[in-house]
């Protein structure tokens, strides 16, 4: 299980002194680029090495408690679904002990020609052994 | 069915020139915020008049195609569940007649004690009269 | 004078109620882009057209007053000065007839070689003509 | 001299692979509450406390290159002028050895009376003895 940490900046939080619940998804994304780079891998790289983007076809959250400015919010991560063309990446948001919140993010594996335009391919198996 | 609009702007987009997925549920939250203004109401309203937040318990959206820079996105919303204590907003999401994106935010009625403990409560039928 | 509005959603506020500060940076761009687009012309447009990007070089703003989730943000903004690889855009930031703020923007005319290397070039007279 | 890091997100860039200005100013920010935390402060302690709170009365940066994605990005801070009601923090941006940018942020020092209404005090000699 990966696991990172964002400290809670005051910015991200509303005038009712909690976070900003959009930001919980910002928190997501640079979650799955933590873990992609704890692999050895970017967004870059993919792009690079795989000549794929991993656009969100699928994101969500079910929020169980606020978190506060000050507050050092935990995340922990996984692919929790393989499927041929796409992945599912769980989420699960603590504050110490507390759970705040559970995310996922669905991704495809698109190939991008050299027009521009994007198509879902099967998953590179190199991808998903390195992810594992 | 309320409408609004948002035009996309340069820095609501990444890297990739597509606009960052997180920036699509700030844009739920305002068309929210927008709706409730059509009817009078707002945060701040809602709070001197019923005593109540109405914070995020659920949220989610899939993408059906990516929107860029110097797009005009177009939200419409409508309450499309009532619960008791909850309700769910259904918000549809496009750039001219091209689907972008389908989302919802499953909202709580939340009463606040003097200790700032939220806890839910039956949904207030002046609100709901209001929001139909 | 170019004018154009923004309304203060509740995301763009702290904790404290009043709008959080490196939001009015991201309005000062925003109608950057909106001045560029009332002359016919983008960042795409720019890159485009001359081969150039126009990256920040300076930005500042002195705040006046605090400004609200539910008001109406009004900036008006020009070119105040020309130098012959940077120009300066001046921004006046209001609410009704009371000031919020007022900000700068020093930008470069700068252009990108075949290996994305960017430098600094005199600034095309037919831009400077747009945007007088 | 404090000091802190923040890496540079996917989402903190624009469509031109660089950091979106804007972010900056949220950097600038998050690490003034960095600097204050350092000294066993917060906002909310600054409130609780002294009964202040420290509007932004000026901002600003000059930007020397540009930070990217997977860039860990170094924030040097000090409290560099003190006024009898305000201060000025002086920022100092890089990665690695190379420069990026030089911010300052100038803060008031103001009281709120029962009615939300602000003025700006002589900052207690305590918050300055602390920061220095």
């Amino acid at each position: 299980m990966f696991r990172t940490e964002f400290p809670i900046e005051w910015g991200d939080c509303d005038e009712a002194g909690i976070v900003f619940y959009p930001n919980y998804f910002y928190w997501l994304d640079c979650t799955f680029q933590r873990l992609i780079r704890a692999r050895g891998l970017s967004l870059r790289e993919l792009r690079r090495r795989f000549g794929v983007v991993t656009p969100i076809i699928d994101a969500g959250a079910k929020f169980r408690a606020p978190a506060r400015y000050d507050d050092t919010l935990i995340v922990e991560a996984f692919v929790d679904t393989w499927e041929t063309k796409r992945f599912r990446v769980a989420y699960k948001l603590s504050i110490g002990e507390r759970a705040v919140a559970e995310g996922f993010e669905v991704r495809a594996w698109a190939q991008i020609d050299k027009d521009g335009v994007l198509s879902g391919h099967p998953i590179d198996t190199t991808f998903k052994d390195l992810m594992k």
